[in-house]
């Protein structure tokens, strides 16, 4: 627990307001400009204009934050009162430009940046993966050259399309060149589904990544998956990026570019669970395209991982309150 | 326009921030703790335990909310913008127990008389229509026994069922009987389908209720409904109260118990500009159900009859700060 | 009120069985076991075999079954209890052969024979089209050629398609050659959308239909329309078959062939209700496709018209019983 | 088999009645009615009165067995015809009055007392959780504190909430505080999720039950877990409570606290298949939310849950007749 | 019928390939390339980087074709049957880059200008309304200032969205500074719902057009409607460009910026076909965004829309070639 | 890569027509009439005429094609670039008579003859299951006596419904009967559910098939059923018959007859990965009903089963062009 907030003003009282009642901040928490300044900011990024496919995560803020509206305070499965531990806030949303994508990435590049400075992290809820470019861009400012856990169906270190550097398909090969990326320490996790050419896996071990795939997971399991990670992350300071395609169609319709062959909710959360030790220092959620879902399956899954994530950042400040 | 509010704040300026982004207050208005008090009030109930059939409507006033999003500042249909001419906010919800009807029906009675206090007049989000009596109740307090025009495909007056004197098919019988109507001025709109007997138009009768049925409407036109409600409601100050079920399932498929046959969202529309120079004190746009909505559509249709209300209630201040 | 049911028995208690509980034979009537005999029977034909489009029909019959959940015994809009006045009993589902056409055809043309000796009159909900055949050449083996009220989007008089006489777009052509159709008295209501060509029209003349298209209604209004209608049918006995497309898709779109530009189930009840004084012997309300549907809008409005039917029906009851 | 039903009648012959015709019983099995009285009576509850988000669970009953059309009289699985060792019946619904939480409390424990006169076990379709805590007193009345496996998300022991002492939170709690339930033997199963803080786990252990979590079948199997369940429920006689949100959404979209993180249908057919041996004395399968569900996925599994309990049931009437 | 094609290629057979299988061009008309070249060419621009709300329109072309497999080729309302007066065609996809709105402009005016070439006259399929803006740039070059007949909920004439002179909501306002548009001769239809400021109203009629609203038809009549579209477009050359959201959400739920109140599919039907006399000489149908349309609602209205005007252009032809 | 198509023709580029643009052949491939001739050929056959529950799979062909437009070419899961190492196209649907059972049977035996003239290899969208038995027929005509690997929920082995011998629950007893079939090879893997009676199982084993159940899988893991499979299907040519109901509704809702306790996505998609050596001569793909579907979760899986099937045809055509 930081010395600024000494004791985290925590989720609205949910024996007093229904939990179907009123705004939904993520997990019913405090704003960020009601408690000042947070340990971990929750951000939104309204933002699709980069997908290639279906549209739609524009929407993806505000309907993971409606369905965050069940999360209650204690993570019995990591055993931390992650709003306890530590000041949690929900900042809003940034605000990024629908019609011109370099801009739109500059207002994510300066938004986070600026919300650095009354956050000790942040954990964005996504828009599209275009916004993982200007986040990564913030947290290399911060940390150098960063730790990447990528989940995710696809690779996202294509190169152009349509003439566009950076789409929600580039933003690892730009942000790999731009030198915001670890290169020995940076991994995709769940990739699956067919690629351009067997080429695009040469490119991309170039920009830095090693991938542990879903076959890989379907074969040898999330134990030796995780072991994987691990070992590729080392003690890093690590960006975690997922996608939420990089669950099952079946776990996460409310997407953009599904793919069969994806991970279930609860290997995910179980991956994340095991990565506690980490020293997470960002992570975002992204891709969630509400028109696509259905009874909020893909947002209670999101809703879950921003929690995990959260809470996994709880852990960190408990060691080191702690230690 | 009120002394207390020389300026009213408007809603939040969608030019800088896109209005799928961020919270959603009523058409993007100021919170009322934001402008301390307002000339009209829009608040919620989320509320659905008086339901007989297809419950959900406790869901009601956050999809309401966010389908206004698209609601614009000016009112061509009426000639008047709403939110310049009256400080306008959204008071957020009442918060109304969902396992004892009794003790919810006390709180949204003192919620209401509360609110009064730092508002001039209310339109309330259902919520089922139980919540009607309540806040005829609060009413009554305020302006005596009240004129009620009762937009619904049912009467709303049966007596008790499963032995609960108020439940959504009850309030205005119950409201009647307690006084809180005016017995010569209250009239039913765009009633249909079938009843339990023929003993239900006599008591509905008794009750005060004149009745101007779809029917009537596919018959003789809106303008004569129109014509036929001015005659009853007189110069009377009036409560309106609204289940979007008086709309055509095809209008309003996200509601309790729809019936066909029933009116188009632009005759509802229409209806309310009609009757502008009323003097509109209260109203209420209830039964919106989600689960059971598609793409918003039963959403789009209540968020723009309360900005409808709401703007007849301009109408009203503009006319009282010229005349 | 026939003798042999000189107390007819209604629907089930709905003060002391919830709506929502329990079976749903039509409106919570009775079976047609239960009471032996009835002047109306309310019968299914789950099949959908014959269409050329989307299928789904064949669930139709529980769909507006389940829908009819909340129809009460009075009918205001033709002042009639229709349950009270005759006996109305839920007959269950005729069954049809799902993979031989002819097969199909021939058991509900027996089904239905056999439903009349304990039944008086049939209002049977589809299913397909196609079942009007067979239950014409019933009817026409009771009345001899009948005048026929056909409402649809289509006028279902083509010929042959992929070498099947009878499928849904055939059978009042088949009706009409077989001699089931009184030729100078039968009516299309609600045509509309393209055809193959110029000669349908003529071919559909010369079966015996006059067409009162939904353009006819849009251009003159309800009351010209059915000023028409009754001119066609005169004092005939009539059997009215009703296709649920002839309501815009917004009003039906669980069906499997809409068309824009249909009627509103507002306008569909108006019209029923305007003919009641017609002496009804028989109708079907089809192509119900519920998994098309939503919210039961198209469910709603058909159990609505199968209400309509019956109360129609109880007014012929009632004015032979008073004459 | 019971000596009073030599002979069980099974399902409707769905090879002359097609599985989409006529009404759903629970398999298409007798009602109880025309059986007189059954070894295992399926009933349900529509009620969903006590829920704390998403209602709807009060048209479960009708949605399981509509969606319990497809399945057919011999179980491979558990090799055995379970409409054929023991009467199966579906005694259709009892009546919870919507309006009152203790007067459907009392009808829920007065109408299944009452069943059990004519059937030797119940197995009771949802309904919200509420009602397992009369089904529960119930069991206690004929068999003493008795073994309670509970599958489900949630802990269920929650104390009260908005003043009300029994909702679907809390049922577990009563329960054991009232003695229904044996201390020691008592266990949950797929728990998971956030939880209001840590001493909600202290709490649960007091009332009496283990927790094997969803992430415990995650990281050890479904064997480790059936294992545990066996070490804990002992040779009791057995009462399995499954709210279907145990299941991850992806496999029950439609109910009304959705967890990510859950198990397969297979996982939880698997172990109840596992758990044959048991002597399970009553059962119920709860929380199907039918407006949230997509193509009947959850009333599909929630039909097979129930099919495998009855045929558990039959397992242990097969060794005792053999026996 | 033009010289070139003196005997015009027809849909695919029906009889003997169902309307569901293959491709869908629209109609199940022959591609362009089959043909060579058309007096009409109905072409789709999959786009929507300009939406300023729900995005999705980019899958309307492929959406309305599909929704297009049930169209005939004779028109009974027109009397017409354009497919035989003509050589309509579908001349697939022109493409548009999803992440550069001026490189997706200069595209669609590159495209349409080309196919111009191939084609007599265009309908296009959008996309969202940006489009109209390039196509717009098409007519003028070929034309001169073309009247506009603006079909739409909205008026599409604000200035800048985001700092981006062209999107949906602009390009009548950008397409009459360019003058593309006879600032005499156009008109809006069925506009609606709040506008940002009462000069919204003024800059628009200085802009060039004349605006007869949903309101005006509500209470005036379609007649009433036309009659004062027909003065104001005179006997000019016209563009009809159609937003499907000019129809009320029951009837266009498939839109990316609903309102309440609008037309009747059947009032547009009806509209189109009171304009045949009129020299249509190109179109668009635009904004349907198919993740949130319901059993094609919107795409068989919309398709609807497109086979009227056609047929329109049919009736056109056949005049002339007549005269 | 056979000596006719020494450089096949790949997909559509993607980097100049997006996605989403234009007509979907199945993964953007050529159209068989464009190639002249291919190694494989995928075909589709829009017929369900044969299901004896829910219908709709004669819009299967074109939804796994829509479904389809995200696949790329390079399988890194198999390392082929399935369409550079043989021409594969899209063959366009077979035309089967939705009214006649026999003629749709001969019909597809027809049509699949006939283009073996013009590909190597078929691999068929359905359609639903009854399709099997004429591209059986076929099969054994070239290869005799053929092993099936059938995965599928059901054995598909019974044998008449209401009269019909061949419908989609009884092709393989038919091909079996007819010796289309190696009865010493052949399988079914992930069958479920319950069975009319336990001599279905005798009765299947005789017609030539060995089970892999769903729960097998459960208990073993899919390692353990590969073996099996690959012991009982030995070095035979192969048919693999796909019914996309062998995987867990949540992972295929989009179809007829859905069983709980299914395989995931990926476990099909690994099990066709691990077989990839066997010499797959044909196969199929059914089942897949889109009005069940949601978001395409089913027409992404089976477009991915669909071209892991023609990836592994293109793993055995590269090892004879090495070998």
């Amino acid at each position: 627990m930081t010395e600024q907030t000494p004791s985290p003003v925590g989720p609205r009282d949910s024996s007093a307001t229904p939990r179907y009642a009123g705004h939904a901040n993520f997990a019913l928490l405090p704003g960020l400009d009601d408690v000042g300044r947070a340990d971990v900011a929750v951000v939104g990024v309204p933002f699709d204009s980069g997908v290639s496919y279906r549209p739609g995560a524009r929407f993806g803020p505000s309907h993971v934050r409606d369905a965050s509206r069940l999360l209650r305070p204690y993570n019995p499965a990591q055993d931390v009162s992650p709003f306890a531990v530590q000041q949690v806030a929900d900042a809003g949303d940034l605000i990024a430009n629908p019609f011109d994508l370099d801009e739109a990435i500059e207002a994510v590049a300066a938004g986070s940046r600026e919300l650095l400075e009354r956050a000790g992290k942040l954990v964005t809820i996504g828009g599209d993966h275009t916004i993982a470019y200007p986040l990564l861009r913030t947290m290399a400012e911060k940390h150098g050259p960063i730790a990447v856990l990528h989940a995710d169906a696809h690779l996202d270190t294509w190169d152009t399309y349509f003439g566009a550097p950076v789409t929600h398909g580039t933003p690892f090969r730009r942000a790999s060149e731009d030198g915001f990326i670890d290169l020995t320490a940076s991994a995709h996790l769940g990739t699956r589904g067919p690629l351009y050419g067997k080429g695009d896996l040469d490119d991309d071990a170039k920009l830095g990544f090693e991938i542990t795939s879903s076959e890989f997971i379907e074969k040898h399991g999330v134990p030796a998956a995780v072991a994987r990670l691990r070992e590729r992350l080392g003690d890093k300071p690590v960006y975690l990026s997922i996608d939420v395609d990089v669950m099952d169609p079946a776990h996460a319709p409310g997407t953009g570019t599904p793919e069969a062959g994806g991970l279930t909710s609860r290997e995910m959360l179980r991956i994340i669970r095991s990565l506690t030790d980490l020293n997470i220092v960002g992570a975002d959620v992204v891709e969630v395209s509400p028109a696509y879902d259905h009874a909020q399956i893909t947002g209670v899954a999101a809703s879950h991982l921003v929690y995990e994530l959260v809470s996994a950042m709880g852990r960190t400040a408990e060691r080191r309150a702690e230690g």
